[in-house]
Protein backbone atom coordinates (compact mmCIF):
# COMPACT_ATOMS: atom_id res chain seq x y z
CA UNK A 1 0.00 0.00 0.00
CA UNK A 2 2.76 2.58 0.73
CA UNK A 3 4.64 2.36 -2.34
CA UNK A 4 1.54 2.38 -4.60
CA UNK A 5 0.91 6.05 -2.24
CA UNK A 6 3.98 6.88 -3.45
CA UNK A 7 3.54 5.96 -7.18
CA UNK A 8 -0.13 7.70 -6.91
CA UNK A 9 1.16 10.84 -5.22
CA UNK A 10 3.70 11.51 -8.06
CA UNK A 11 0.96 10.51 -10.73
CA UNK A 12 -1.39 13.35 -9.64
CA UNK A 13 0.94 15.88 -10.83
CA UNK A 14 3.07 13.85 -13.79
CA UNK A 15 3.32 10.55 -15.67
CA UNK A 16 5.06 8.73 -13.28
CA UNK A 17 8.75 9.34 -12.87
CA UNK A 18 11.34 6.28 -12.63
CA UNK A 19 12.48 7.83 -9.44
CA UNK A 20 9.15 6.84 -8.05
CA UNK A 21 9.92 3.46 -8.55
CA UNK A 22 13.05 3.47 -6.21
CA UNK A 23 11.18 5.61 -3.36
CA UNK A 24 8.76 3.01 -3.09
CA UNK A 25 11.27 0.64 -2.71
CA UNK A 26 13.11 2.35 -0.05
CA UNK A 27 9.63 3.17 1.52
CA UNK A 28 8.48 -0.33 1.68
CA UNK A 29 11.92 -2.01 2.78
CA UNK A 30 11.74 0.80 5.57
CA UNK A 31 8.70 -0.85 6.31
CA UNK A 32 9.82 -4.09 6.45
CA UNK A 33 13.07 -3.29 8.58
CA UNK A 34 10.39 -2.02 10.81
CA UNK A 35 8.64 -4.81 11.03
CA UNK A 36 11.56 -6.97 11.58
CA UNK A 37 12.80 -4.55 14.90
CA UNK A 38 9.18 -4.20 16.07
CA UNK A 39 8.72 -8.05 15.95
CA UNK A 40 12.44 -8.59 17.95
CA UNK A 41 11.27 -6.31 20.85
CA UNK A 42 7.66 -7.36 20.86
CA UNK A 43 9.12 -10.93 20.81
CA UNK A 44 6.24 -12.35 18.24
CA UNK A 45 6.38 -15.58 16.78
CA UNK A 46 4.36 -15.28 13.40
CA UNK A 47 4.39 -12.60 10.95
CA UNK A 48 1.87 -12.72 7.99
CA UNK A 49 1.47 -16.56 9.08
CA UNK A 50 5.57 -17.16 8.73
CA UNK A 51 7.61 -17.57 11.68
CA UNK A 52 9.50 -13.91 12.29
CA UNK A 53 13.20 -13.44 11.38
CA UNK A 54 14.39 -13.50 14.64
CA UNK A 55 12.54 -16.55 15.58
CA UNK A 56 13.93 -18.41 12.44
CA UNK A 57 17.48 -16.87 12.69
CA UNK A 58 18.08 -15.45 16.37
CA UNK A 59 17.91 -11.75 17.66
CA UNK A 60 20.95 -11.05 16.98
CA UNK A 61 21.14 -11.81 13.16
CA UNK A 62 17.40 -10.04 12.94
CA UNK A 63 18.58 -7.37 14.08
CA UNK A 64 21.37 -6.99 11.48
CA UNK A 65 19.34 -7.98 8.96
CA UNK A 66 16.78 -4.53 9.62
CA UNK A 67 19.85 -3.05 10.17
CA UNK A 68 20.79 -3.87 6.56
CA UNK A 69 17.81 -3.54 5.19
CA UNK A 70 17.41 0.14 6.60
CA UNK A 71 20.88 1.03 4.64
CA UNK A 72 19.51 -0.64 1.75
CA UNK A 73 16.72 1.61 2.07
CA UNK A 74 18.92 4.48 1.67
CA UNK A 75 20.74 3.08 -1.42
CA UNK A 76 17.32 2.92 -3.38
CA UNK A 77 16.69 6.60 -2.45
CA UNK A 78 20.41 7.16 -3.11
CA UNK A 79 19.43 6.23 -7.06
CA UNK A 80 16.99 9.62 -7.66
CA UNK A 81 17.66 12.56 -9.81
CA UNK A 82 20.56 14.58 -7.51
CA UNK A 83 17.29 17.17 -7.75
CA UNK A 84 15.19 15.91 -5.21
CA UNK A 85 17.69 13.89 -3.18
CA UNK A 86 17.84 15.68 -0.43
CA UNK A 87 14.48 16.86 -0.24
CA UNK A 88 13.53 12.91 0.01
CA UNK A 89 16.28 12.43 2.52
CA UNK A 90 14.91 14.86 4.98
CA UNK A 91 11.53 13.67 4.30
CA UNK A 92 12.58 9.68 4.94
CA UNK A 93 14.70 10.69 8.08
CA UNK A 94 11.76 13.12 9.80
CA UNK A 95 9.66 9.79 9.14
CA UNK A 96 12.01 7.48 9.88
CA UNK A 97 12.42 8.72 13.30
CA UNK A 98 8.73 9.69 13.82
CA UNK A 99 8.25 5.71 13.84
CA UNK A 100 11.16 4.57 15.72
CA UNK A 101 9.13 7.58 18.43
CA UNK A 102 5.78 5.90 17.79
CA UNK A 103 6.72 2.09 18.30
CA UNK A 104 8.61 3.46 21.89
CA UNK A 105 5.36 4.76 22.89
CA UNK A 106 3.75 2.14 21.87
CA UNK A 107 5.46 -0.25 24.11
CA UNK A 108 5.42 2.17 26.99
CA UNK A 109 1.79 1.99 26.69
CA UNK A 110 1.66 -1.29 27.41
CA UNK A 111 3.34 -1.13 30.71
CA UNK A 112 0.71 1.55 31.73
CA UNK A 113 -2.89 1.75 33.15
CA UNK A 114 -4.08 4.85 31.60
CA UNK A 115 -3.65 5.68 28.25
CA UNK A 116 -5.97 8.91 26.87
CA UNK A 117 -7.34 9.05 23.68
CA UNK A 118 -5.49 11.84 22.41
CA UNK A 119 -2.13 9.90 22.91
CA UNK A 120 -3.27 7.16 21.24
CA UNK A 121 -3.59 9.05 18.29
CA UNK A 122 -0.46 10.26 18.50
CA UNK A 123 0.83 7.18 19.20
CA UNK A 124 -0.79 5.88 15.88
CA UNK A 125 -0.45 8.32 14.23
CA UNK A 126 3.66 8.67 14.71
CA UNK A 127 3.83 4.54 14.42
CA UNK A 128 1.19 4.23 11.24
CA UNK A 129 0.30 7.32 9.39
CA UNK A 130 2.91 9.35 8.99
CA UNK A 131 4.97 6.70 6.91
CA UNK A 132 1.55 6.58 4.34
CA UNK A 133 1.71 10.31 4.58
CA UNK A 134 5.07 10.24 3.34
CA UNK A 135 4.89 8.11 0.88
CA UNK A 136 2.35 10.22 -1.28
CA UNK A 137 4.29 13.23 -0.46
CA UNK A 138 7.47 12.03 -1.85
CA UNK A 139 5.59 10.96 -4.70
CA UNK A 140 3.89 14.66 -4.68
CA UNK A 141 7.85 16.18 -4.00
CA UNK A 142 9.02 13.88 -7.70
CA UNK A 143 6.01 14.93 -9.11
CA UNK A 144 7.30 18.56 -8.75
CA UNK A 145 4.61 19.34 -6.23
CA UNK A 146 4.75 22.75 -4.49
CA UNK A 147 4.73 23.24 -0.40
CA UNK A 148 1.16 23.68 -0.38
CA UNK A 149 0.04 20.43 -2.40
CA UNK A 150 2.64 18.54 -0.30
CA UNK A 151 1.16 19.23 3.41
CA UNK A 152 -2.72 18.58 1.80
CA UNK A 153 -1.37 15.10 0.45
CA UNK A 154 0.24 14.84 3.46
CA UNK A 155 -2.30 15.43 5.78
CA UNK A 156 -4.81 13.13 3.04
CA UNK A 157 -2.69 10.87 4.07
CA UNK A 158 -2.31 10.80 7.81
CA UNK A 159 -5.80 11.22 8.51
CA UNK A 160 -6.61 8.20 6.10
CA UNK A 161 -4.05 6.23 8.17
CA UNK A 162 -5.74 6.90 11.44
CA UNK A 163 -9.41 6.39 10.32
CA UNK A 164 -7.95 2.91 8.60
CA UNK A 165 -6.13 1.84 12.42
CA UNK A 166 -9.95 3.36 13.99
CA UNK A 167 -11.62 0.80 11.61
CA UNK A 168 -8.93 -1.94 12.12
CA UNK A 169 -9.34 -1.73 16.35
CA UNK A 170 -13.39 -2.27 14.97
CA UNK A 171 -12.86 -5.02 13.37
CA UNK A 172 -10.88 -6.55 15.58
CA UNK A 173 -13.78 -6.69 17.80
CA UNK A 174 -16.91 -6.33 15.81
CA UNK A 175 -16.01 -7.68 12.53
CA UNK A 176 -17.54 -10.94 10.79
CA UNK A 177 -15.70 -13.80 11.03
CA UNK A 178 -16.40 -14.91 7.56
CA UNK A 179 -15.24 -11.97 5.91
CA UNK A 180 -12.85 -11.04 8.43
CA UNK A 181 -10.91 -14.63 8.04
CA UNK A 182 -10.41 -14.87 11.91
CA UNK A 183 -12.32 -14.47 15.18
CA UNK A 184 -12.95 -11.84 16.38
CA UNK A 185 -11.50 -10.66 19.93
CA UNK A 186 -7.68 -11.08 19.38
CA UNK A 187 -7.32 -7.34 20.93
CA UNK A 188 -9.25 -8.55 23.72
CA UNK A 189 -7.67 -11.27 24.34
CA UNK A 190 -3.62 -9.81 24.30
CA UNK A 191 -5.09 -6.36 26.69
CA UNK A 192 -4.70 -4.12 23.87
CA UNK A 193 -5.07 -0.78 24.32
CA UNK A 194 -7.33 0.21 21.19
CA UNK A 195 -9.76 3.29 20.61
CA UNK A 196 -12.30 1.10 21.40
CA UNK A 197 -11.02 0.14 24.88
CA UNK A 198 -9.52 3.64 25.13
CA UNK A 199 -13.19 4.97 25.24
CA UNK A 200 -15.44 2.86 26.76
CA UNK A 201 -12.84 3.10 29.25
CA UNK A 202 -13.38 6.90 29.21
CA UNK A 203 -17.82 6.94 28.99
CA UNK A 204 -17.93 3.78 31.36
CA UNK A 205 -19.89 3.45 34.61
CA UNK A 206 -18.26 2.37 37.30
CA UNK A 207 -19.28 -0.47 37.92
CA UNK A 208 -18.57 -1.35 34.10
CA UNK A 209 -14.66 0.15 34.51
CA UNK A 210 -14.34 -2.03 37.44
CA UNK A 211 -15.55 -5.14 35.30
CA UNK A 212 -12.99 -4.02 32.51
CA UNK A 213 -10.16 -3.77 34.89
CA UNK A 214 -11.14 -6.91 36.12
CA UNK A 215 -10.90 -8.55 33.12
CA UNK A 216 -8.04 -6.44 32.21
CA UNK A 217 -5.95 -8.01 35.20
CA UNK A 218 -7.68 -11.35 34.93
CA UNK A 219 -4.92 -13.24 32.41
CA UNK A 220 -5.36 -16.78 32.27
CA UNK A 221 -7.89 -17.07 35.22
CA UNK A 222 -11.07 -15.94 32.91
CA UNK A 223 -11.72 -18.05 29.86
CA UNK A 224 -10.93 -16.37 27.18
CA UNK A 225 -14.22 -16.64 25.05
CA UNK A 226 -15.89 -15.60 28.86
CA UNK A 227 -13.39 -12.52 28.42
CA UNK A 228 -14.05 -11.33 25.04
CA UNK A 229 -18.08 -11.77 25.23
CA UNK A 230 -18.33 -9.62 28.65
CA UNK A 231 -15.89 -7.08 27.05
CA UNK A 232 -17.84 -6.76 23.34
CA UNK A 233 -21.13 -6.32 25.65
CA UNK A 234 -19.53 -3.43 27.60
CA UNK A 235 -18.84 -2.09 24.29
CA UNK A 236 -21.92 -2.21 22.95
CA UNK A 237 -23.86 -1.15 26.17
CA UNK A 238 -21.37 1.72 26.02
CA UNK A 239 -22.16 2.46 22.26
CA UNK A 240 -18.33 2.08 21.36
CA UNK A 241 -19.36 0.66 18.04
CA UNK A 242 -21.30 3.63 17.10
CA UNK A 243 -18.70 5.66 18.50
CA UNK A 244 -16.21 4.25 16.65
CA UNK A 245 -18.21 3.94 13.54
CA UNK A 246 -18.58 8.29 13.93
CA UNK A 247 -14.81 8.38 14.82
CA UNK A 248 -13.67 6.57 11.46
CA UNK A 249 -15.89 8.93 9.40
CA UNK A 250 -15.15 11.78 10.85
CA UNK A 251 -11.33 11.26 10.30
CA UNK A 252 -11.84 9.62 6.80
CA UNK A 253 -14.27 13.17 5.79
CA UNK A 254 -11.05 15.17 7.16
CA UNK A 255 -8.20 13.12 4.91
CA UNK A 256 -10.98 13.69 1.86
CA UNK A 257 -11.07 17.60 2.29
CA UNK A 258 -7.40 17.33 2.32
CA UNK A 259 -7.39 15.90 -1.09
CA UNK A 260 -9.63 18.26 -2.39
CA UNK A 261 -7.93 20.54 -1.21
CA UNK A 262 -4.90 19.35 -3.57
CA UNK A 263 -4.96 22.02 -6.33
CA UNK A 264 -4.34 19.54 -9.15
CA UNK A 265 -7.69 18.53 -11.95
CA UNK A 266 -10.25 16.38 -10.16
CA UNK A 267 -10.16 14.14 -12.54
CA UNK A 268 -6.68 12.97 -11.57
CA UNK A 269 -7.65 12.66 -7.85
CA UNK A 270 -10.32 9.81 -9.13
CA UNK A 271 -8.24 7.27 -8.74
CA UNK A 272 -6.85 8.31 -4.74
CA UNK A 273 -10.24 8.80 -3.76
CA UNK A 274 -11.62 5.11 -5.08
CA UNK A 275 -8.11 3.99 -3.16
CA UNK A 276 -9.37 5.74 0.26
CA UNK A 277 -12.63 4.14 -0.28
CA UNK A 278 -11.65 1.02 -0.90
CA UNK A 279 -9.79 0.70 2.41
CA UNK A 280 -12.66 2.40 4.54
CA UNK A 281 -14.56 -0.46 3.19
CA UNK A 282 -12.00 -3.73 3.53
CA UNK A 283 -13.31 -6.67 5.26
CA UNK A 284 -10.45 -8.35 6.31
CA UNK B 1 39.72 8.20 15.41
CA UNK B 2 37.29 8.08 12.71
CA UNK B 3 35.96 11.27 12.16
CA UNK B 4 39.69 13.08 12.98
CA UNK B 5 40.34 10.33 9.57
CA UNK B 6 37.48 12.37 7.93
CA UNK B 7 39.33 15.63 8.71
CA UNK B 8 42.65 14.72 7.98
CA UNK B 9 41.49 13.19 4.60
CA UNK B 10 39.78 15.76 4.12
CA UNK B 11 42.97 18.23 4.77
CA UNK B 12 45.29 16.29 2.74
CA UNK B 13 43.78 17.42 -0.78
CA UNK B 14 42.51 21.10 1.00
CA UNK B 15 42.11 23.52 3.53
CA UNK B 16 38.93 21.75 5.50
CA UNK B 17 35.86 21.97 3.87
CA UNK B 18 32.83 22.36 6.49
CA UNK B 19 31.08 19.48 4.86
CA UNK B 20 33.76 17.30 6.68
CA UNK B 21 33.08 17.90 10.12
CA UNK B 22 29.26 16.79 9.11
CA UNK B 23 30.60 13.87 7.74
CA UNK B 24 33.01 13.18 10.74
CA UNK B 25 29.45 13.39 12.79
CA UNK B 26 27.80 10.80 10.67
CA UNK B 27 30.20 8.65 11.00
CA UNK B 28 30.78 8.84 14.73
CA UNK B 29 27.02 8.41 15.14
CA UNK B 30 27.34 5.58 12.75
CA UNK B 31 30.17 4.18 15.07
CA UNK B 32 28.02 4.42 18.01
CA UNK B 33 25.05 3.38 16.53
CA UNK B 34 26.95 -0.15 15.88
CA UNK B 35 28.47 -0.36 19.36
CA UNK B 36 24.81 -0.02 21.02
CA UNK B 37 23.58 -2.65 18.33
CA UNK B 38 26.38 -4.93 19.10
CA UNK B 39 26.04 -4.87 23.00
CA UNK B 40 22.42 -5.71 22.60
CA UNK B 41 23.54 -8.67 20.28
CA UNK B 42 26.77 -9.38 22.89
CA UNK B 43 24.58 -9.00 25.93
CA UNK B 44 27.50 -6.48 26.98
CA UNK B 45 26.75 -5.16 30.20
CA UNK B 46 29.92 -2.53 30.15
CA UNK B 47 30.85 -0.39 27.54
CA UNK B 48 33.70 2.92 28.28
CA UNK B 49 33.50 2.00 31.92
CA UNK B 50 29.85 2.39 31.95
CA UNK B 51 26.65 0.47 31.95
CA UNK B 52 25.43 -0.39 28.08
CA UNK B 53 22.47 0.98 26.91
CA UNK B 54 20.02 -2.09 26.90
CA UNK B 55 21.64 -2.63 30.54
CA UNK B 56 20.58 0.62 31.96
CA UNK B 57 16.88 1.01 29.23
CA UNK B 58 16.64 -2.38 27.93
CA UNK B 59 17.20 -4.27 24.71
CA UNK B 60 13.65 -2.48 23.04
CA UNK B 61 14.74 1.18 23.71
CA UNK B 62 18.37 0.65 22.53
CA UNK B 63 17.36 -1.44 19.68
CA UNK B 64 15.33 1.99 18.88
CA UNK B 65 18.26 4.29 19.99
CA UNK B 66 20.56 2.60 17.68
CA UNK B 67 17.87 3.04 14.95
CA UNK B 68 17.38 6.56 15.28
CA UNK B 69 21.31 7.08 15.71
CA UNK B 70 21.33 5.38 12.18
CA UNK B 71 18.63 7.68 10.76
CA UNK B 72 20.25 10.80 12.37
CA UNK B 73 23.60 10.33 10.58
CA UNK B 74 22.02 10.23 7.60
CA UNK B 75 20.50 13.33 8.42
CA UNK B 76 24.62 15.16 9.07
CA UNK B 77 25.40 13.57 5.77
CA UNK B 78 22.13 15.19 4.49
CA UNK B 79 23.73 18.41 4.72
CA UNK B 80 26.40 18.17 2.54
CA UNK B 81 26.68 20.41 -0.98
CA UNK B 82 25.21 18.05 -3.59
CA UNK B 83 27.59 18.09 -5.68
CA UNK B 84 28.77 15.46 -3.30
CA UNK B 85 26.20 14.10 -1.62
CA UNK B 86 25.61 11.08 -3.85
CA UNK B 87 28.86 9.49 -3.42
CA UNK B 88 29.13 10.12 0.25
CA UNK B 89 25.88 8.34 0.53
CA UNK B 90 27.22 5.59 -2.01
CA UNK B 91 30.31 5.11 0.09
CA UNK B 92 28.57 5.23 3.70
CA UNK B 93 25.96 2.44 2.81
CA UNK B 94 28.94 0.40 1.27
CA UNK B 95 30.75 0.76 4.52
CA UNK B 96 27.72 0.02 6.64
CA UNK B 97 26.71 -3.07 5.48
CA UNK B 98 29.91 -4.22 5.05
CA UNK B 99 30.24 -3.42 9.01
CA UNK B 100 27.06 -5.12 9.83
CA UNK B 101 28.46 -8.16 7.66
CA UNK B 102 31.68 -8.52 10.23
CA UNK B 103 29.44 -8.54 12.94
CA UNK B 104 27.75 -11.06 11.53
CA UNK B 105 30.86 -12.93 10.85
CA UNK B 106 32.52 -11.97 14.16
CA UNK B 107 29.31 -13.96 16.10
CA UNK B 108 29.34 -16.99 13.61
CA UNK B 109 32.96 -17.71 14.19
CA UNK B 110 32.21 -18.20 18.33
CA UNK B 111 29.91 -20.99 17.45
CA UNK B 112 32.73 -22.68 15.26
CA UNK B 113 35.57 -24.99 16.84
CA UNK B 114 38.06 -23.85 14.01
CA UNK B 115 38.59 -20.25 12.15
CA UNK B 116 41.80 -19.68 9.62
CA UNK B 117 43.63 -16.62 9.98
CA UNK B 118 42.16 -15.14 6.41
CA UNK B 119 38.97 -15.62 7.70
CA UNK B 120 39.87 -13.44 11.08
CA UNK B 121 41.61 -11.32 8.84
CA UNK B 122 38.20 -10.45 6.72
CA UNK B 123 36.15 -10.47 9.48
CA UNK B 124 38.00 -7.57 11.61
CA UNK B 125 38.25 -6.01 8.17
CA UNK B 126 34.90 -5.71 7.63
CA UNK B 127 33.62 -5.00 10.95
CA UNK B 128 36.65 -2.42 11.62
CA UNK B 129 39.17 -1.46 9.38
CA UNK B 130 36.74 -0.11 6.57
CA UNK B 131 34.84 2.25 8.67
CA UNK B 132 38.64 3.71 9.20
CA UNK B 133 39.66 3.51 5.52
CA UNK B 134 36.12 4.65 4.03
CA UNK B 135 36.25 7.87 6.85
CA UNK B 136 39.67 9.23 5.16
CA UNK B 137 38.06 8.42 1.46
CA UNK B 138 35.39 10.51 2.57
CA UNK B 139 37.62 13.31 3.47
CA UNK B 140 39.27 12.79 0.31
CA UNK B 141 36.14 12.71 -1.42
CA UNK B 142 35.00 16.13 -0.23
CA UNK B 143 38.78 17.44 -0.45
CA UNK B 144 37.93 16.84 -4.83
CA UNK B 145 40.43 13.76 -4.63
CA UNK B 146 40.62 11.69 -7.45
CA UNK B 147 39.34 8.16 -7.53
CA UNK B 148 43.21 6.69 -7.56
CA UNK B 149 44.33 8.63 -4.42
CA UNK B 150 40.57 8.16 -2.74
CA UNK B 151 41.54 4.32 -3.13
CA UNK B 152 45.20 4.66 -1.43
CA UNK B 153 43.66 6.76 1.16
CA UNK B 154 41.26 3.85 1.64
CA UNK B 155 43.97 1.19 1.40
CA UNK B 156 46.05 3.19 3.99
CA UNK B 157 43.06 3.04 6.67
CA UNK B 158 42.30 -0.80 5.72
CA UNK B 159 45.99 -1.93 6.24
CA UNK B 160 45.90 0.55 9.64
CA UNK B 161 43.15 -0.36 10.58
CA UNK B 162 44.08 -4.43 10.79
CA UNK B 163 47.78 -4.17 12.17
CA UNK B 164 46.04 -2.14 15.06
CA UNK B 165 43.96 -5.38 15.64
CA UNK B 166 46.91 -7.52 15.50
CA UNK B 167 48.68 -5.03 17.99
CA UNK B 168 45.51 -4.95 20.13
CA UNK B 169 45.21 -8.52 20.21
CA UNK B 170 48.97 -8.62 20.99
CA UNK B 171 48.53 -5.97 24.05
CA UNK B 172 45.83 -8.13 25.61
CA UNK B 173 48.00 -10.84 26.16
CA UNK B 174 51.28 -9.86 26.49
CA UNK B 175 50.81 -6.05 27.38
CA UNK B 176 52.46 -4.43 30.41
CA UNK B 177 49.60 -4.09 33.05
CA UNK B 178 50.96 -0.92 34.28
CA UNK B 179 50.83 0.91 30.84
CA UNK B 180 47.81 -1.00 29.63
CA UNK B 181 45.91 -0.09 32.66
CA UNK B 182 44.35 -3.75 32.77
CA UNK B 183 45.56 -7.04 33.75
CA UNK B 184 46.41 -8.79 30.31
CA UNK B 185 44.51 -12.41 29.22
CA UNK B 186 41.09 -11.21 29.35
CA UNK B 187 40.73 -12.47 25.49
CA UNK B 188 41.84 -15.98 26.52
CA UNK B 189 39.67 -16.24 29.83
CA UNK B 190 37.13 -15.05 27.41
CA UNK B 191 38.18 -17.92 24.73
CA UNK B 192 38.61 -15.38 22.10
CA UNK B 193 39.68 -16.32 18.52
CA UNK B 194 42.26 -13.76 18.25
CA UNK B 195 45.30 -13.58 15.75
CA UNK B 196 47.56 -14.98 18.69
CA UNK B 197 45.31 -18.16 19.48
CA UNK B 198 44.27 -18.87 15.44
CA UNK B 199 48.32 -18.49 14.87
CA UNK B 200 49.07 -20.94 17.70
CA UNK B 201 46.30 -23.11 16.70
CA UNK B 202 47.90 -23.22 13.22
CA UNK B 203 51.44 -23.75 14.53
CA UNK B 204 51.33 -25.88 17.72
CA UNK B 205 52.47 -29.38 18.24
CA UNK B 206 49.63 -31.86 18.60
CA UNK B 207 49.97 -32.00 22.35
CA UNK B 208 49.89 -28.12 22.64
CA UNK B 209 46.81 -28.15 20.46
CA UNK B 210 45.61 -30.46 22.57
CA UNK B 211 46.70 -28.91 25.67
CA UNK B 212 45.04 -25.29 24.01
CA UNK B 213 41.92 -27.25 23.21
CA UNK B 214 41.51 -28.61 26.22
CA UNK B 215 41.48 -24.90 28.02
CA UNK B 216 39.47 -23.44 25.52
CA UNK B 217 36.41 -26.01 26.81
CA UNK B 218 37.66 -26.01 30.25
CA UNK B 219 35.23 -22.80 31.24
CA UNK B 220 34.92 -22.51 35.66
CA UNK B 221 36.99 -25.63 36.30
CA UNK B 222 40.32 -24.57 35.28
CA UNK B 223 41.41 -21.22 37.92
CA UNK B 224 41.68 -17.87 35.50
CA UNK B 225 45.26 -17.28 35.73
CA UNK B 226 46.46 -21.04 36.13
CA UNK B 227 44.59 -20.73 32.12
CA UNK B 228 45.64 -17.35 31.47
CA UNK B 229 49.58 -18.31 32.53
CA UNK B 230 49.23 -21.98 30.39
CA UNK B 231 48.25 -20.53 27.38
CA UNK B 232 50.46 -17.93 27.64
CA UNK B 233 53.40 -19.73 28.17
CA UNK B 234 52.31 -22.01 25.10
CA UNK B 235 51.80 -18.65 22.93
CA UNK B 236 55.30 -17.89 24.36
CA UNK B 237 56.77 -21.40 23.19
CA UNK B 238 55.50 -21.46 19.17
CA UNK B 239 56.86 -17.75 19.21
CA UNK B 240 53.53 -16.44 18.68
CA UNK B 241 54.74 -13.14 20.72
CA UNK B 242 57.37 -12.59 17.71
CA UNK B 243 55.02 -13.50 14.72
CA UNK B 244 52.18 -11.15 16.01
CA UNK B 245 55.04 -8.30 16.08
CA UNK B 246 55.98 -9.10 12.16
CA UNK B 247 52.60 -9.64 11.32
CA UNK B 248 51.61 -5.85 12.68
CA UNK B 249 54.75 -4.55 11.03
CA UNK B 250 53.96 -5.94 7.73
CA UNK B 251 50.42 -4.06 7.62
CA UNK B 252 51.69 -0.99 8.72
CA UNK B 253 54.34 -1.18 6.11
CA UNK B 254 51.36 -2.28 3.58
CA UNK B 255 49.15 0.98 5.24
CA UNK B 256 52.33 3.39 4.96
CA UNK B 257 53.04 2.15 0.81
CA UNK B 258 49.65 2.95 -0.06
CA UNK B 259 49.94 6.80 2.05
CA UNK B 260 53.59 7.14 -0.02
CA UNK B 261 51.60 6.40 -3.03
CA UNK B 262 48.81 9.48 -2.84
CA UNK B 263 50.02 11.67 -4.94
CA UNK B 264 50.22 14.68 -2.67
CA UNK B 265 52.52 16.67 -1.57
CA UNK B 266 54.71 15.19 1.28
CA UNK B 267 54.68 17.79 3.86
CA UNK B 268 50.88 17.05 3.46
CA UNK B 269 51.41 13.37 4.42
CA UNK B 270 53.05 14.19 7.71
CA UNK B 271 49.98 14.56 10.35
CA UNK B 272 48.62 11.02 8.86
CA UNK B 273 52.17 9.44 9.39
CA UNK B 274 52.46 10.59 13.00
CA UNK B 275 49.10 9.75 13.44
CA UNK B 276 50.07 6.26 12.49
CA UNK B 277 53.10 5.72 14.08
CA UNK B 278 51.21 7.37 17.27
CA UNK B 279 48.56 4.74 17.05
CA UNK B 280 51.23 1.98 16.58
CA UNK B 281 53.03 2.98 19.37
CA UNK B 282 50.05 3.14 22.04
CA UNK B 283 50.42 1.46 25.00
CA UNK B 284 46.71 1.30 26.51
Amino acid sequence: MRPVCVLMGNELFNDIDPDAYEVATAIELFHNFSLVHDDIMDKAPLRRGNPTVHKKYGDATALLAGDVMLVTAYDYINKIKPLYLHKIIALFNKTAKEVCEGQQMDMEFESRDQVSLDEYVEMITLKTSVLLAASLQMGAILGGAGLGNQQQLFDFGKKLGIAFQVQDDYLDAFGDPEKFGKMPGGDIIANKKTFLLIHAMEVATTEQKKLLEDLLRSNNTVDESTKVKTVLKIFKDCKVDEWADQLKEKYFKEAMMHLDNTAVLSARKEELRTLARYLMARDK
